[in-house]
């Protein structure tokens, strides 16, 4: 079976967290926006009457006669099949768990940058979004990193993973949020990552592993950039 | 087995997304922190060193021995044991896709009167306030509830729940939305409802079975207020 990506082409997006767990699995998949005229294939699809269960919005993943909608859902569905989640239901739900804490903290990178309205454009929330930002980096960012940090180390399997002794899909994806940190907010993370050493080994630990580090070298691998979910504006970055 | 919930005295929250199932399965079940010295209790075992699987945040479920957190993870969890949830895997990953949108909703909502930082008063944030309310009633609350209107018109089996011929807990979900959305923006409820009317009609019809209803009229159903997420501020709920 050859599975469907849809996602918004041009950016990593949350289509990333899916991204990154299809080439850990080395699965058959293709990024249909990326495809001639796949981003409009996206939106038609999107909008089909013929969808019996239509997404809210991007990502969302075509598997045989499912289409599956909502990041850290299609990652549930993904995990299992592929040897990145735990085999029991409550290793399951622990690692759904810190899935769906990932994605509140990315919901907040999300509104550094777009505190009042996704509608608008940046510059028209850039006052809000310096106030927001510094909160983020100052209270919200220590608070989810040392909380993933206090996980590591309470896995009695030790840390080198989050669950147990090997990989599941939450280490994917909290190695994308360290790396979408540091693009966003280098001199914050400068400042910051010293206290979290295992966070900072996971990333290491997971962009050195084969499969990663040849898609992260590949170009399928978007960079980060300002229309994405990490946007480094540099006046955002600032010491406070 | 008692169930024990965890989750703030003193507001419906996320806590009630969980409340709201717990009763309608008439499960046996908990509050804690409305228990004497409650509070106290939940964030013991936040704090605790002993947690195996520690929390983000409140709301967590204990059952047994797992403890489990995230308020869709706790509904995904107890779903399929108390007939809130489609039997097969592929009702099951629906129900969650359409929960984790509710829960993106409920986001958006918390947002409208705490836009740059949870750690600031509402009047500390008040002007901004205005600004996301106005995008979220304008914009966003009427592309989710003319998603959920959707959903209905799409079921298969017709417009009385959102998935199948009988009540799963994304339908309990979708109540408590509209009932706090009434209660935070009348004005703009009043103008909004009338386009989605099998979501109204929903509404309705879970409001009225014999378990919630009795539910919502016990002093258990902890009364909307300026704590929780739907808060009713007269300056935000503004024609515009």
């Amino acid at each position: 079976m050859r599975y469907e990506l849809y996602y918004w082409a041009g950016i990593q997006g949350l289509g990333e967290f899916v991204r990154l767990a299809l080439e850990e699995a080395r699965a058959d998949y293709v990024d249909i926006a990326r495809e001639a005229d796949g981003e409009r294939a996206m939106l038609r699809l999107l909008d089909s009457k013929d969808v019996e269960h239509p997404p809210f919005a991007p990502p969302y993943l075509k598997a045989e006669e499912l289409l599956i909608g909502q990041t850290a859902n299609i990652l549930f569905y993904l995990g299992p099949r592929h040897d990145l989640a735990p085999p029991t239901e409550a290793g399951r739900l622990w690692a759904h768990q810190l899935q769906l804490t990932i994605a509140d903290l990315v919901d907040e990178v999300h509104d550094t940058h777009h505190p009042i309205a996704s509608s608008l454009y940046y510059k028209d929330q850039r006052p809000e979004a310096k106030r927001r930002t510094a909160d983020f980096v100052n209270s919200r960012a220590p608070k989810y990193l040392g909380y993933f940090e206090k996980v590591l180390i309470r896995n009695k399997a030790g840390s080198e993973y989050l669950i147990g002794a090997n990989l599941t899909y939450p280490d994917l994806s909290l190695f994308q949020v360290v790396a979408g940190l540091r693009y966003a907010f280098p001199r914050a993370m400068t400042r910051l990552e010293p206290k979290y050493p295992r966070v900072t080994a996971l990333h290491e630990r997971v962009a050195t592993r084969p499969r990663i580090a040849a898609y992260l070298s590949s170009n399928r691998r978007i960079p980060f950039n300002e229309h994405g979910i990490f946007r480094h504006y540099p006046e955002l970055d600032v010491d406070t």
